[in-house]
């Protein structure tokens, strides 16, 4: 039985971590650490945890969390980077479900993220942990960066084009949409439900964090430089992450929609966590709600070679501590389904 | 492994029950049957269902039903009534997710659903499968009528009060909210997002199905007659129904909050999927969104002897198909939260 | 031409002022305060008002304040009351939106909001501002108290039947909903979409604010001592309040639904803002979105007389900024219904 | 006083002109038909206009019809070209909201809507009644094709851009979003709110009816073929269509970000119906909701040249029942705001 702490569990990730893990047969979460809630029970916070969970929250205390066989940091950005060195060094390991070590560059985390980063010598060794991308490297990670949401719902959608070198990385278009628990379990008059129930607005036009993020996946297949306009947009609603990508094809006459769909479904066969929708499909947020797993559908729009892309996550789940249990279980030799079989919420 | 079939899957009780029965170690679910699918992969329609359910549509079949173990319906009201009887004949169990068996009195049945009933020789042998209330008889069962949405909630509600003896039965309030799938996957007008979303009103306020059906299980604890207001109001939101029950204690001096708390808890002692939450609490639909579990608080508001009770449950779940697996297990000698743990998803 | 001055414009009552004044031909908009926002242009913050305010928020001046003829205090509670007294001095009238001369006793303010009141010579002066209540009072009034948002809505869905002695009033039962955007513009988690949409719960189980508002208006028509629950709940939506009211008829035999109905319409008759609607219909919220006006119905069910009543407003207009400028109109002679003719906004 | 004919008043659409026309001082609903509801009071239908409006629907009489000055068709696709040119001969004029005469070829309107046209000798004279593009032809025009919605958001969004021929018209995006009140009022399973609450999906990927219209319009400006790439989606809300534009610049070192936004506000100085944002703004559905407006706001993305647009209405007035009230107003000769002026209801 794995030994797992969290730090920070007062937040959507944290809360979605203890639902999976309070069902995992193979890990049992021992701490979980919050300066704010210490000594207050789990259950108290987050009421569906009742009867599942009997813990409290504790300050983090590096002893207790180096004494764990994994620590997921479920924290704001920049937080992990503080601690996880002391952690590693303990003998545990760590996933950290923020920012700080999915950027290789550490010049470019500071441009993005407005401080330095804390222990540039740990980004070569931090795996990024998208499975689909990195899994034998997860497998032996001692440090994983657990992929944002957005970059994994954009990143599924184009690898498989990227990967085969069939479009062109010079215009990539990726126009996403993102329930409102993205922007975490924070006291923001933006995310009020009087403010963004019954509308929808883009927001980061002028350029978001998880752009250099997906650049960084997108160059990995492609091998050469691309060019990504992404423009994250803000739905009604709590959970799921739909996006639509464009890309144009270098031969226009070259591939059929069910050739697309052909090299997506060879691309990902075998894969646990991918499904790939007939082309034509509208793969909708609610058939991943609560599932840890991205639907995506592929086909062309008219003859000018235009590709259009729907990959949906739920942001929780596939897009943060779903995948982060996937890790876990990849790193630890667990079958990587484990505890993550749970059919998505619909209606 | 019990071998199941599900009549009229195309709705959201049968969705639901397949989405539950997906995981459950001991069911296999052989037979769906839907006239107007037939042929039709039943994950083409659920796409949440993709990868875990190998199954299509069939016609109705007496011969292919009647030799499951079990056979839930999961029909229109006035469906299972004509089926049931061969069915019961031909060896198999049978849980009704709809109305037909509920009511004890066939002339009520009539006048509240507009058509004679069909068999009402098989009133008197059916269970009404309320676990809380009727556990042993369920065990033993050949037929099991499930309970209503609402009747499940506001039973469990009332239940302790009356049981108890402490309130008057002759001014009950139930002032019951529900989410929109309590009204079915039915092409219709009022129940378009654009008719319901961000509105909210009582509907039914003349006399609603479900009254006769609560009245009947609440003087089964009372042992008298017991007089119900029942409101019904619609939520603009999917999931989720909460019920504020209001009665007058007979004693105002009797019981203070902590009182009533503690006569909650330990009627519901062991049962696992009753959660009294302290006085004062409110429970939240999302608490138990996707969850087969009522969460119930008590407490008293001023010194009048008013005792206010929220009950909160999800009507696909608890109020529908969770409960109607927690009667299979009973049934069936499996535990009987086989099958159920999952935790509510919140947010 | 009105000159008029709102403090704290950035909340929603103060925005739903501005909309519906920034279309009234009698009344500028010639001051608005607040001291987070001072400099910046109004419509910067609320964009629904570019073209429309060319308008800049202000620094709180007593003197630029008291220069207007009238002043809307759309302030947290507590905070009118130190300002009123000096703008009545110098000449302004005021119409606070918040709770701060609501109740006419200063114990009973200090003992629900918290703090004791500073002017209570001003309690005695204060008119309560629902015109259907008090029209002639506050067509002379210096103080009008505009009436909280729940208060509006059971007051007048009880009024016809208090004020005409048929029910007992003894046991009366409130259970109302309410959208997010009555709990303000303020940053709290527990208002986050993420937090409130698609769940529903009751809160303030143990007692509300509201309350004592209520009794004293139900106290003032009945004469008599009266006995109210008062249940509030939070709805997965933005605009509307829903109230449904049980009483229990003093003679049971009594009224039938039509004459209910009658006694209502007759009691409403002339009056603007007060829609009722026939026995048996069921108003929904959206029927009154971004309207001023209150529509109600009243029935009976069953035969044990009990009489059911469902109120709705819109919490922003009838039940905060379109009532205000109801009273305004009172106030200064112009027609009642100025400026305040928009329907509803359905769907 | 004009006397205006309503044609199929049941829908949104239709409502939404009663709601505006209710208070327009210039013009006077004195037939609304519909074969369905024929002899109902509209107000029964529609309770927000209980009090506005005393008018019952009737059945489609030409003569009835044809002896009002206005006729508005708000009837699915292919009815108006049925009934129009009787209408015409008669001497009404008529607007029509559906597409009947929205697309100049009549072959490609065949291709896309599955049936012939009926009077495609009508297609020359009739004007498209895009105020902002034709406003000067709407004035004289006998017979004004209402534009669709998604068209209304898109053109608006891409005219300066084309017009002024800054970017290459070959690759061209559109991501655009709806509530599902553009869905209309009818009964059908996918728009209940239990299918698209809390969901998000494309629809129509493979190339939907309003794609040639916006084609239709774009080469209109820019003279030369364009190449569109538009894929809808469908939100979880009921009112509001944002559209995200994606084009390249001719050259990209050309027009910084204030220049584009120059741009724009230079080529809608004096339209009183669309608003330009500055650049790096994020357009809001819900600061448009109710209003007859289009927020539009302009940016580039990094430096390769991508220019990208933002532009809100909402879905039933400016890209419905507002916009024909605003075409009305330049038929008859009134000011083009008459009407209008109503702020969009925020929060």
């Amino acid at each position: 039985m794995l030994k797992v702490g969290i730090v920070g569990g007062t937040g959507y990730t944290g809360a979605e971590l203890l639902r999976i893990l309070a069902l995992h047969p193979d890990a049992d979460v021992a701490v979980i650490t919050s300066r704010a809630e210490s000594g207050a029970a789990v259950a108290d916070l987050f009421p569906h945890l009742r009867g599942h969970l009997d813990l409290r929250f504790s300050e983090p205390d590096p002893g207790a969390l180096g004494g764990c066989d994994l620590v997921f940091f479920a924290t704001p950005n920049g937080t992990a980077m503080q601690l996880a060195p002391e952690l590693l060094d303990r003998g545990a390991r760590v996933i950290d479900l923020a920012a700080d070590f999915r950027l290789r560059d550490p010049d470019q985390w500071e441009a993005w993220y407005g401080i330095p980063h804390a222990c540039p010598a740990l980004l070569d060794e931090a795996v990024y942990g998208l499975p689909e991308l990195n899994r034998e490297a997860v497998r032996n990670a001692r440090l994983v960066a657990n992929p944002g949401c957005y970059p994994t719902a954009v990143t599924l959608g184009f690898m498989p084009l990227l990967a085969r070198a069939v479009i062109e990385p010079s215009w990539l278009i990726a126009d996403a949409k993102s329930g409102t628990s993205g922007a975490g379990r924070k006291a923001e008059i933006p995310m009020l439900m009087a403010e963004v129930g019954e509308s929808f607005k883009a927001y980061a036009v002028a350029g978001h964090r998880h752009a250099p993020e997906i650049v960084q996946n997108l160059r990995s297949f492609s091998g050469v430089a691309v060019d990504l306009t992404f423009v994250p947009h803000l739905l009604p609603m709590i959970r799921g992450i739909e996006a639509t990508l464009y890309a144009r094809l270098k031969d226009p006459s070259g591939l059929a929609r069910e050739e697309l769909e052909g090299l997506y479904r060879e691309f990902y066969a075998g894969e646990p966590f991918v499904d790939v929708l007939p082309a034509g499909s509208h793969p909708e947020t609610r058939s991943v709600r609560g599932a840890n797993v991205c639907r995506v559908a592929v086909t062309r729009q008219g003859d000018a070679g235009v590709v259009v892309v729907q990959s949906v996550i739920d942001n929780l789940v596939k897009g943060a501590a779903g995948q982060a249990v996937q890790n876990m279980n990849l790193m630890f030799g667990l079958a990587e389904t484990q505890g993550l079989q749970a059919l998505a919420l619909l209606p």
